[in-house]
């Protein structure tokens, strides 16, 4: 699907900041024009569906600044320079939740808005889980719930968890485990 | 959960795009603390699960610049202003497609990525198809296929669909119609 691909003729970096950078290319369309691309350049991140042995999911409620609402979600963060995705799953976890898990399994991994970000989500299940204390970061503020993977399945479609790792996560290790 | 809100005390417009916008806010932290918070504005977005009468979903192919890969996703596109999400689901899937749809179901709506962007995404389920002619935009490149629903699933765990509207989109589809 060579003919598909777009050429980088310029890059502009428009901003450098925290959590992310912006630049906008000039790039060669496959029929010979130009037009420009627009990149938000993002960590990789992880996203952790955490199974008790009682078939409950841990679930994170925290306010979303850029949407102006408190999502609930599964546990999920950020990867470090040099951490692994693994690494980085057990961390988040243990941070936003207080669980260690024993196993670790990937679900699947996705670019989560391609049009215009190259974030690439790694998702786990994490199972055999034993709880501890919580960990958050500074300026992390998370409220931690169990539902059991039916219940959360059942949020995705009554409009109850409204986050898109999340969803595909739940509806993955449904499928996963069925 | 009112505790876990974050209030906006200043904000900068960062960027103005063709396809985004880009501010940086200064924000009060629930304990008191002060951050700051990148935020990419992004218009609301569908995504369209349409099956056949013979059980296939449609597939389209395109490079998305921003990874620099060609991705297999689901029909998709930015609603336009004024546009119910409806009525850009229909378009969007004539345009990548050629299809049109005699029923239309929404599944759910999520954020994609709500950590940096306030991008919303529309997610339904076109049935009842009839075939016709693609009308893709002047800037789009886009290769159509069909797979059976199982086909397509298998392809979100063997690595073949790396996109995660389309995840989530195709596991809901599979939940509501089994």
């Amino acid at each position: 699907m060579q003919s598909l691909e777009e050429t980088t003729l310029s890059s502009r970096r428009v901003y450098e900041g925290k959590i992310l950078n912006l630049r906008v290319d000039q790039v060669l369309l496959p029929n010979g024009k130009e037009s420009s691309r627009e990149v938000v350049e993002f960590s990789q991140a992880v996203a952790i569906v955490a199974v008790t042995d009682e078939g409950k999911v841990l679930l994170v409620s925290q306010y979303r600044y850029p949407v102006g609402e408190v999502l609930r979600e599964i546990p999920a963060g950020k990867m470090d320079p040099q951490e692994t995705p693994e690494v980085c799953a057990l961390r988040e976890l243990k941070e936003e939740t207080g669980y260690t898990a024993a196993s670790l399994v990937k679900l699947m991994e996705f670019y989560t808005t391609p049009g215009f970000t190259n974030e690439l989500m790694h998702v786990f299940l994490a199972q055999n889980l034993t709880a501890g204390e919580q960990s958050p970061d500074e300026d992390e503020f998370v409220e931690v719930e169990m539902a059991s993977l039916q219940e959360a399945i059942e949020m995705i479609f009554n409009g109850q968890i409204r986050d898109g790792k999340s969803m595909a996560g739940l509806l993955a290790a449904s499928y996963h485990l069925k």
